[in-house]
């Protein structure tokens, strides 16, 4: 494999939301130094943040940031990793993966370092199957198929918009969770891909993600959190329920499973739990309306249906609590920056 | 755990059809011996099955499905190995594993074998979560849990109806795959298991599967096939549609994955082509058909669910081939024979 020309180089980006520096990207070199990095600087902007050396990388920080957008600044979050969602509307390629700074590469049960990017690529480049179950999980990987019983119609499946990749070590819980089980290590390496069926929602992590960003970017936005917000940790969720409500209004495919990075080390579950209790208390509303929310024909792009979408957030979720109707407004704004960003093409 | 009583070992009948000696028994003695067998004889009658000594077991063959059931077996298929749902009728436990003769035990990476029944007990006693995905699959395991963004109120889950148990070697194909990939070996150990989402329908197959015939028993009816029906090999994948569907309406649970058992041998494919080519063809519009269907408030038994489903199965499956009408008769013939040989106690 090492001879053969790294996958979609030139179509792809690498988003990193990041506070310090990213020696992190030591133990990735062999994997990601191929490739472009776009590089989200939260907080402080004057601090200097150091890229090893041989990295293809731009860098923005919150002053970036600003002078970019102008006061559409607003709806990219500060102080938190949602801001990484500005990297993917500045990127001008098909795809994304996006990592936090915080994982490291994995091992596969034979010892084997884990291509996770490679893997997500195969992911994003063969078909998703929301339509009907596959006992055997993933048809198109080597050595599987579809089972008895699969409609032969649906064997095509649908276009991949987003890989959903897993982590060993550090589980991604919340902050009771990790309250109540400190030291809960994920040793289970679980050899599946499979495609979240259609009408199911699931939590989705920003930490070890790709997606197709022509498919479904617009709609990854990841919210209002952080500084100013009264919720963090709901960033990836939000971006998560959004999309599959989306994806499956549009025939699009989810995979969750491979690839495992290894996440090194917990966040404090007292500040997470400070962050979270809102969204913990507000979740048992979201979902119920994620779960009924439809969209209507009209809605045939992404940016109609976030659109739609935003507005029904204000409508109904804005009697839960006033952030959601500041949230449905940043949701709109999210959309008119990233159609200034990225202007309508012919081809398209 | 030799030491430990086996699981449910009074509440659990393991049904087996067969037309040959069960000497494959042999491999499963230290796992089964201490459970009651029910065997059902396919074929021939006058044939004498041979049971390795030691197993507790009772046999029915044709003779025996006739006298006990009267002008009612005729809704128990014959030259198929769906007559095993006799078996299921016939049982007076609150749970059933069922297995076919050519499926012996596996062995786990680590080269452990692996005591399927077992697995499937722990399914069964644990629940599942149909109402939104974990990501990290079954969250009840051991090193597992709900992940971040799972909502608290639904991490209770709802009781386990089915556990679906898979295979290693020969792979469940239909005869096509099997055709075009004769020598596709399974050699994937995924160590999960996990709750098929409501809504989702999936390919359940009858070769390694248990369930809790109290919560879901009268909807494992595997249909008409084999002898004087124009189908075969899609027993299994009726029932688990009914199933599934009902499972949905009920609020029950239906789990895949672990565990596996070895399939050693794969069924000539033109023969499989032969019995299958009308499901192959018939699937297409069945599947859109259980995919829509929905039952009425009024069906709050599993019996007046499958009933309302037997109607519906008649009214708009009947239109795709005069089949359907007669297997929607045989499934009432189903619930009364299974009505009559289960009558309702006063403690359900």
């Amino acid at each position: 494999m090492a001879a053969a020309a790294p996958p979609l180089k030139d179509e792809l980006d690498i988003v990193i939301p990041t506070i310090r520096n990213l020696d992190f990207l030591e133990m990735w070199r062999p994997f990601f130094q191929p490739y472009h990095l776009i590089i989200v600087q939260d907080g402080d902007p004057s601090k200097t943040i150091k890229v090893p050396d041989g990295f293809d990388y731009e860098l923005y920080n919150r002053n970036d940031i600003n002078r970019i957008l102008g006061p559409k600044a607003s709806c990219i979050s500060f102080k938190d990793s949602a801001c990484r969602c500005f990297g993917y509307m500045v990127s001008k390629k098909k795809y994304i993966f996006t990592i936090d700074d915080d994982c490291f590469v994995a091992k596969d049960p034979s010892g084997k370092q884990i291509n996770a990017l490679e893997q997500h690529i195969k992911n994003l480049l063969c078909p998703s199957t929301p339509l009907f179950f596959n006992t055997l999980y993933e048809p198109f990987r080597d050595g599987s198929d579809f089972v008895r019983g699969y409609p032969f119609s649906l064997r095509e499946g649908v276009p991949t918009a987003v890989s959903h990749g897993l982590w060993l070590n550090i589980p991604d819980y919340d902050a009771p969770t990790q309250l109540v089980k400190p030291l809960e290590r994920n040793t289970k390496y679980v050899d599946a891909v499979l495609t979240i069926p259609k009408g199911t929602l699931f939590p989705m992590c920003g930490m070890n993600l790709a997606f197709d960003r022509d498919l479904i970017g617009p709609a990854m936005y990841f919210g209002l959190m952080g500084d100013g917000q009264p919720i963090g940790r709901y960033d990836d969720m939000w971006a998560g329920w959004c999309t599959k409500v989306i994806c499956d209004h549009l025939g699009l495919g989810v995979k969750t499973g491979l690839p495992y990075i290894w996440h090194s080390k917990a966040s404090n579950p007292f500040v997470n739990l400070k962050k979270e209790y809102n969204g913990i208390f507000w979740q048992e509303e979201i979902i119920p309306f994620f779960q009924a929310a439809t969209l209507s024909k009209d809605s045939t792009t992404v940016q109609k249906c976030y659109i739609e979408l935003s507005k029904q957030v204000k409508e109904k979720l804005g009697k839960v609590d006033p952030y959601f109707v500041k949230l449905a407004d940043a949701m709109e704004t999210w959309i008119q920056a990233w159609d200034e960003l990225n202007p309508p093409t012919k081809a398209k």
